[in-house]
């Protein structure tokens, strides 16, 4: 299966950045280069913003090209790859697979069939047969990552820090099993529990509950509570926290987010706070006491 | 608060049964009436069936009218109450408050602010303060409950099996949080965890994930696993398992459904193993030896 077997991977040499949409591609770009390494972008079409791709050496690719990605890179003399920024659900129609893809298709299926865990570091293991290393973003960039304390002007009340509490513990209790680590917390009442339909879907359903009178608490109450999984690769599968949660906190008309310290990335902080602050809402970092996560 | 205060609950005297929709409630009615009890039907409006409520001593009502309730079933001798039949959720004007309702709505609505377990213990006690003595439907008929072993003809595979002992697994590591105890493991993954939604509604969303190919499984796979909830009230608080139960199943592309023995109620069996036939699920019910359920 490896074409370059005895290949070590190392963090010399430039550093190959797959880049989504978004902000964080270019502050992960940014810190690289402050640290006085080359840069190369592999910026896929349709999601990175080409005007700020432009200020790196690029390529332009789409979804799919293993081969071409695993040849291109190598050329380029990278051997860590990093990847970072958003990816809306692809249409099948924006997958161009060449051989390499076509021959890895059977086992990226197979890879499908299992958890995120398990989809994430059998992905991690073909880049490495191919000689490369998937680095973590925050390893780049550290500021990426949520800090411990206060983001906005809000802080939680008494009440609130009751349901972070009472989140930890359960996060803790079912960080073994690997399933999406968000639960809704409301007057120590597990609202929701997130698995395969993700953060977003889950404070939606919130909003729904209430709206239909499902759910009956005081306005502006409950936490969501995030946090890393235990044994999840930090690599590649960090949560991020964008304007999107805090719509969806705001919709399902919480009063605050709570994210366990360095267990998720923040794009654009300062945004976020501002639009923390807007929506009443506050957001912390918390330190997870409960676990070895 | 107590009206009554002095008379000590006690299983004899004539049986007062609540009856909402479907056949349970005739079930109920039928095995206290085989055991020599008198039985008094409180039959909701628009929810029970007039044909089969007209065999019993009975009276019409709707909901909300608690001191009617109380006054009625002292009178009938009752101090024995069982809740039972399905309730869809009242639209507000269908609820008829009499003064006592009026003076316990604060109380009431109190309680509708905390998880599930605190609702109901909260209303068998405004109960007990007048004298009445909540009983358990399964207690006058433990035949409605599900049995262990399988309940149609197909039986789960290896692999259903590996998922339900994953989903025993998780539902005890969650079992001392007041959440619902249900959960959907497909392929050993964990697809979604009910809280605050319920069943049906978290079938739905399997479903719905399913049809955008957020979840990709081959189909008829995956089990609904479900116990009853640690410290839960079985006497008015047992889960029931209906046709819904494997229409949603079903919709949601799953292999089974698997219910730890004796913690849900099984509204006509024999149907249910009928629709499940249909359905091509399995339907078994195991026993919990991961917990002290």
């Amino acid at each position: 299966m490896s074409d370059v077997g005895g290949v070590t991977p190392t963090r010399e040499g430039p550093l190959a950045i797959v880049c989504g949409g978004g902000s964080l591609p270019f502050a992960v770009a940014d810190a690289a280069a402050r640290g006085g390494r080359r840069v190369v972008l592999f910026a896929i079409r349709g999601h990175a913003d080409p005007v700020r791709v432009d200020r790196y050496p690029h390529h332009w690719t789409v979804l799919g090209k293993l081969g071409w990605f695993f040849r291109t890179a190598r050329r380029e003399g990278c051997r860590d790859v990093v990847f970072i920024g958003s990816l809306v659900r692809p249409a099948i129609w924006q997958v161009r697979t060449d051989w390499k893809t076509l021959r890895l298709l059977p086992r990226i299926f197979g890879l499908f069939r299992g958890g995120d865990n398990h989809l994430l570091s059998g992905i991690t293991k073909i880049f490495e047969e191919h000689g490369f290393r998937l680095v973590g973003a925050h390893e780049i960039a550290p500021e990426i990552l949520m800090p411990e304390g206060l983001l906005g002007n809000l802080h939680p009340s008494e009440r609130d820090q009751g349901d972070i509490a009472q989140g930890l513990a359960l996060l803790s209790a079912t960080g073994s099993f690997d399933i999406g680590q968000a639960v809704v917390i409301a007057d120590t009442r597990v609202l929701a529990v997130e698995a395969a339909e993700g953060t977003d879907q889950m404070l939606a359903r919130i909003a729904d509950l209430r709206r239909n009178r499902r759910i009956v608490t005081a306005a502006h109450r409950g936490v969501l509570v995030k946090a890393a999984k235990r044994g999840q690769d930090r690599r590649v599968d960090l949560p991020s926290i964008g304007p999107h949660t805090i719509e969806g906190a705001e919709r399902a008309g919480l009063a605050g987010i709570a994210i366990v310290a360095g267990s998720a990335i923040v794009a654009e902080p300062e945004r976020i706070a501002a639009a923390a602050d807007r929506a009443q809402l506050f957001i912390i970092g918390v330190r997870d006491e409960t676990g070895d996560r």
